[in-house]
């Protein structure tokens, strides 16, 4: 039987067949080291599941609103315009069924087949699959190593932009690459997006997720406001990644055409893990304190020891749970053909299990370094230090 | 700031317009009978609720694959597969938010734009919204009344299909008109689809909400199997419709497809909720067996009144919850301009709330009937007498 065309277009993370290949190594008896997933292994916090339980017990099994029960969509407008500065209404917030439907249904909304966006690359793989399974064009654009971390090639951002664009994506506190905009980076390209009205998907999945500093949205610059879509999750922060709960922040006028899809899509996101936000929401912050301060140390130990590793190098980032180190080096001490070659033997040598530049986009023209990610989040500190110090002293056996 | 134009061609459930008017009705004081809502007002039952804190308190809150649990998605294969007197394999089975995303999925993985699709119409209004929205052109099939029930009109569904035409969307157990197929009439459908090489979503919704006879999948005849994707929900039989869960059976070329469209769209269905699935369908069966004696206690009451009612008449129907009278008379007697006054002039006399035939398509060529639809799920069998016993009344006082 035929199936459609579109379905050429359609990508897909291909961090997944790391996955497959860390659980084959697995199954062999082998231990693995398992940071190739950007999960937590951190249990749901109590009063969370008794909100949850509460709502059950309170007959909130049935259908909700599309858009969401007007009492989370009233939480989410307090706490996600609170910590921006910014004030938003009930009616500009859509919950979703987490963060990543709001990928999709962006593009839906503001782009026409053969319009062009542009995105970052390195970057969530999602976002390329998405514009070009929905028929537009993506244009990518990259960040260069300075010596100030990561900068977004602006340059290439201008070039990129024709009169096809309609939206840039834009993910501040970055996956992979936990590269953070400076205020100068973040308003050229809010400056972009208003000199050639452009709509925004800015991806603030890791907003609250830092150990030092504070976060600024592109939504909360002049101009901005009326073009930006928010992209806000419960999976980091809470860590309800399994949950499946998050939002769109947009303009009322984009806001109902989420709420018709959405309707259209899937009804509504489960009833009562929506009452189970609110309580993340409202309740005691402690358990994000303690997330965060876990995930402070686990960083702290990843980058010393990647600090110490033989070929490697990367800078402490200050937001996200991800580590993005250059490992060209690397590569040639153990003699590994490229990246892959080199995640190959390492999971085979040491059992750490990792992605490369290469899950997040093909590499672009002129790339000279190698990186891989290590995402920190879902082991303990006790196993960072014990798979990481294997790679490295595998590493250092061949220096 | 400009959207997207695919957006014109994005329909929606009209009947939230209803469930709005009611609410607006009941905010002034008065009391509404909500026969508008295909909902349930059955409480989750104590195994499926523990089965889902137990799985939280195991952990099961990250992240999971992207077509289900292998668990459930093993369940399910025996669960439909043996319902059905078929054997499905897990590889074949996609576990997805609800059984709506079935229906966008399955579009999106068969219609190239411009091909053409056929659906009932009275039907699932989100069948005629999603084939526009993905740019295929929808070919409404109808259902005659005739002494023996509803029957689709199958001449009309063989001069409708054209070169162009890929699927057709087969809602046996019917929504709303609570139509069965006979066996001959199942079995020209698929000698139909067979015949012209299209796909078959076979919307399997009711299946199991039935208070006699027994059920038959289309995907259970011969040479069906391999062009048939049986949509499945949780959402009735376990009164789960706000957990959101379901999935699409079909063959493994096309379940891959929907495990990549998972992982676009929504990387996973909510994890601690699939293990509560795995309870639903292998736990004790006692509540469903309670909530269809329920049920069909409250259609036999639906049913006796509306039997009495002046201007009316419906068939007892075996299966689903749902009634489709006949009010042709009814709005004469009241002297409504049409069936949409009649709907309102109802709300306001008597606080019954329903939906009408409109909301489940535009009215075909010919039509000469009016109907209307009560759901009788979510009302206990007191309000149902007492609501539609008023509705009788006030008609009989105009006649």
């Amino acid at each position: 039987m035929k199936l459609a065309s579109r379905l050429d277009n359609l990508g897909t993370e291909t961090a997944f067949a790391v996955a497959a290949a860390a659980a084959d190594w697995k199954a062999q008896g082998h231990e693995v080291f398992p940071f190739h997933l950007g999960d937590l292994d951190v249990p749901l916090a109590g009063h969370i599941v008794e909100a949850m339980n509460a709502a059950i017990a309170d007959g909130k099994t049935g259908y909700c609103p599309g858009p969401g029960i007007p009492e989370l969509r009233a939480a989410l407008a307090d706490d996600i315009g609170s910590r921006r500065g910014m004030s938003f209404g009930p009616d500009e917030v859509t919950v979703m069924t987490g963060g990543k439907p709001v990928i999709t249904k962006f593009l839906q909304a503001v782009m026409n087949p053969g319009d062009e966006v542009l995105y970052p690359n390195p970057g969530f793989p999602i976002y390329e699959s998405q514009i070009e399974y929905l028929g537009g064009h993506g244009r990518s654009y990259r960040y260069l190593p300075t010596d100030d971390g990561f900068r977004i090639d602006l340059d290439q951002v201008r070039d990129a932009i024709t009169d096809k664009t309609v939206a840039i994506i834009y993910n501040d506190l970055q996956n992979p690459i936990s590269a953070e905009s400076t205020d100068a980076e973040r308003e050229a390209i809010a400056q972009l997006a208003i000199e050639h009205d452009l709509w925004v998907l800015s991806d603030e999945a890791y907003f609250e997720m830092r150990y030092e500093g504070t976060s600024t949205s592109i939504a909360s610059l002049p101009g901005m406001r009326e073009r930006t879509c928010i992209l806000y999750t419960f999976s980091k922060k809470f860590a309800m990644t399994g949950s499946r709960l998050g939002c769109a922040v947009a303009p009322a006028q984009m806001s109902t055409v989420f709420s018709t899809m959405n309707t259209n899509d899937e009804s509504c996101t489960t009833h009562y893990v929506q009452w189970a936000g609110i309580a993340a929401l409202t309740g005691t912050q402690e358990p994000v304190a303690d997330m965060l301060a876990t995930l402070k140390a686990r960083r702290d130990a990843a980058c010393e020891i990647v600090g110490d590793t033989p070929g490697m190098s990367v800078e402490t980032p200050r937001s996200t749970f991800y580590l993005f180190p250059d490992v060209t080096e690397a590569i040639q001490i153990v003699g590994a053909r490229d990246v892959g070659d080199f995640a190959t033997q390492a999971l085979h040598a040491t059992g750490v299990s990792f992605c490369t530049r290469n899950h997040f986009g093909r590499p672009q023209p002129g790339e000279d370094r190698s990186y891989i990610r290590f995402a920190y989040s879902g082991l303990p500190e006790e196993q960072i230090r014990r798979g990481l110090g294997g790679l490295r002293d595998w590493i250092g056996s061949h220096a």
